[in-house]
């Protein structure tokens, strides 16, 4: 399962190792991706496995999977930090590393990390938003990647909206490199469950067959939304039915077009809750895979053009940033 | 799979049989059910089976299904009409009727009817909704409910909303007697998919363990909806999870808290719908089954206490409307 990623090699490995300052984990619930992070935030060799928090129960599991995925470099550099972020410190995970509280900065986080019981690893807490009158809002592991994309411009750190875009996208409001405030959509998830479990799913092709992004659907589904989501997401999803059986939408078309109008539902409650806070006229960052950055900025532009810098994975940046806040590594060390 | 519910029981079958203008069936995707109709459009008796057109295929399967039904009071009453609708006049069905275009009203629903292959029943058209730069909008079965709701209540017919709850609610306009506009809220099947398939649904009891509805609970979903629904749905769903896992609310209250969340947003969307069109001095009309007409009577109370006429099953007095518009049952004749 575990496999060497950018830009590792046998050769390389050596060199990158003699260069890490710190191993980072990112240990969500469905995958585990280890990274020797360099003195620049960046990852020097990557590893993925598919050894999720979901899939493992008990210490025992967690520190065995801990070495597989990263046992070499522990041994060959026992005096780096091992640090990770995600769902591997929640109540089901290896340590149940309680949330930070909203408003938190880097040293904040840095505070409430807590070591497994063997020591071999630092786990970064997660951060619970409360007030307002409204629901708690939670994550663990994207307040890391926040972190990062921090390190990573500047220009975020006095005021910003990132967005993480994904099964539970994450928008967060950024002012004086604290997050202030986040509010989780479930955007990612919704997709999957109404085409794999829902009338929706039944006239459009099976996802291993579909072909090619259908950019124009996904628009019109963007557009709806935009143009007509007063009239409710629960109604509209609907017409991902209605304009197949009436055969006035291909059945090639019908998934790209939904995931336009969810998405699409995401950016009409998630860019008025930013201009709510008087974010508008700050940078909108997104932040995740390349590909699906991409659809959330073709749907961006769809709203009055808005504009978005875009990061790809700022994961080990944040491991970095948080290791330096909690002293672990130098700041001034290269 | 055929049982005999109210008011039906052996002795009583015979004065039924002798009294009945009509056999109907009301025959969705899940199940059938099939009603003696008397003048007044009430069933003199009912049955239900499991046998809905998801389960069927072909013409002989549909034929023997109605056979099973309602063969004994076809054989007794040969005079009776027999008039089918939902489903089973899909595409998938056992006849394929096209749809009667929006406005329609019950003399353009009886025009659309097509009778089936072996001359045995007729079948009512489904209505579509298009226009107004929006994507169509489809129902089955519940424009004849929406018929029956006029039949039984005459001050609907001038003008009126009628919202049919349910796996995907319809809102309809009336006015005229006219089905003017309808919109499709996917409700009841966006809480099903989420509570078994979602995130969402793994910190609640199992359905069958979940003790009764908690009202309390239900209520602060309705409130969160109508307060701040601008947030978004798909953010909103998210605090079925957040509340549970920090604690704020007992698992035991989440899928009503969900419940009201979802149901929240649909008479949002919906009473903007219905105040843009002009009916909200209009009475509106809830039509389904007590327990889930009582849900959203208790919602809509939250929302500035709009009132609502609330009506149980109007298939039988719909069928038998569109029989006498069809003219195979005479208006007059008692």
């Amino acid at each position: 399962m575990v496999s060497a990623a950018t830009p590792g090699n046998a050769d390389g490995n050596a060199a990158a190792l003699a260069a890490a300052r710190l191993i980072g984990i990112d240990w969500g619930s469905t995958g585990l991706r280890a990274f020797l992070v360099g003195a620049d935030g960046l990852a020097l060799v990557e590893r993925a496995t598919a050894q999720g928090a979901a899939t493992l129960s008990g210490a025992a599991a967690y520190a065995a999977v801990l070495d597989q995925a990263a046992g070499d470099w522990m041994r060959a550099r026992p005096d780096l930090p091992v640090l990770a972020c995600g769902m591997v410190g929640s109540q089901y995970g290896w340590v149940d590393v309680p949330y930070a509280a909203c408003p938190a900065d880097a040293q904040a986080l840095a505070s409430g990390m807590r070591r497994t019981p063997d020591g071999a690893a630092l786990i970064i807490p997660g951060l619970l938003k409360e007030g307002g009158g409204l629901p708690p809002d939670l994550m663990r592991g994207e307040e890391t990647q926040i972190v990062g994309a921090l390190q990573r411009r500047a220009e975020l750190r006095e005021q910003a909206c990132i967005v993480l875009p994904g099964t539970h996208s994450k928008w967060a409001q950024v002012r004086g490199g604290r997050v202030e405030r986040f509010a989780t959509h479930m955007t990612g998830e919704l997709y999957a469950v109404l085409r794999q479990h829902s009338v929706l799913g039944r006239l459009m092709p099976e996802a291993k067959d579909a072909g090619s992004f259908d950019e124009e659907a996904y628009c019109e589904g963007v557009e709806m939304a935009r143009d007509a989501g007063h009239l409710g997401m629960s109604h509209q999803i609907f017409s991902a039915r209605s304009l197949g059986v009436t055969g006035r939408m291909p059945t090639s078309a019908l998934a790209d077009y939904l995931s336009g109008l969810l998405i699409g539902h995401e950016l009409r409650a998630g860019l008025d809750w930013r201009a709510e806070a008087k974010l508008d006229h700050a940078p909108l960052a997104l932040v995740g895979s390349p590909a699906l950055c991409a659809r959330y900025q073709l749907a961006l532009q769809r709203y009055s053009g808005v504009p978005a810098l875009v990061l790809d994975n700022t994961a080990p940046a944040g491991l970095l940033s948080l290791a330096q806040a909690a002293g672990v590594v130098k700041e001034n060390a290269a």
